[in-house]
């Protein structure tokens, strides 16, 4: 827990938030600034400030809560498409450090894309060996 | 498997991948047209078209897989951050009709959002009702 965090304060209940989801481990709670309705974010009650420090069980716990959710929201809001996001750092657009997964109902004509481009099949195999060294 | 699939046809070999990582359940390999260099796509071995149809285990699974490969992207492209994206359905973006995750290294020059707007509590609350009949 920190004294600070925003989330943290929501799941002390010191901060209101509108809730969806509780259980031992997360706590699920609508976006005060959803992209739609029914925007809902997952955090771990325990204090994680981004997905390279939680323990491998508790991201299985969270995804398969956030499934449940994705799930729910869907069949809620009668959601064309299903974004889920989970952003590390502030250069992913995390705002709060304390992390949290993203369960974004989606409708067609929103469809924000990031740009891409097409990369040579020499550079793709590069790449793909400098990750598999940090594997 | 799907015949016609194009994301089962690099699991089978009959379509070149840059593999990253490989184990019984789930298969990682880059992207071909990146938002960034290392960004790679976690899919499950079984063909599933979206996040509802696969079963709890699989997810745990995926996205333990998603956390690893998030943390050797992170070093091996030393990105500043990396964003971890699942789209269900056209309408969220989803091209190939395949479970993927994405794991995108991410510069904070290059950062697009979502447009969000602050909803009420009150409307809050009704969605977060909505939704928890579904769970």
């Amino acid at each position: 827990m920190s004294e600070s965090c925003e989330f943290c304060r929501i799941i002390r209940r010191e901060a209101p938030a509108s809730r969806v989801y509780d259980d031992e481990q997360v706590f699920a709670f609508l976006s005060n600034h959803p992209v739609n309705p029914g925007h809902t974010l997952i955090v771990p009650k325990k204090h994680y400030e981004n997905i390279y420090e939680v323990p491998d069980e508790e991201i299985a716990h969270i995804f398969k809560v956030s499934k449940k959710i994705a799930s729910a929201v869907k069949k809620a809001v009668k959601a064309e498409g299903v974004r889920i996001v989970q952003n590390n750092g502030e250069a992913a657009g995390q705002v709060i450090a304390h992390l949290h997964v993203h369960v974004i109902p989606m409708r067609k004509k929103q469809l924000r894309r990031h740009h891409v481009e097409s990369r040579e099949e020499a550079a793709l195999q590069e790449d793909a060996e400098n990750i598999k060294r940090f594997i």
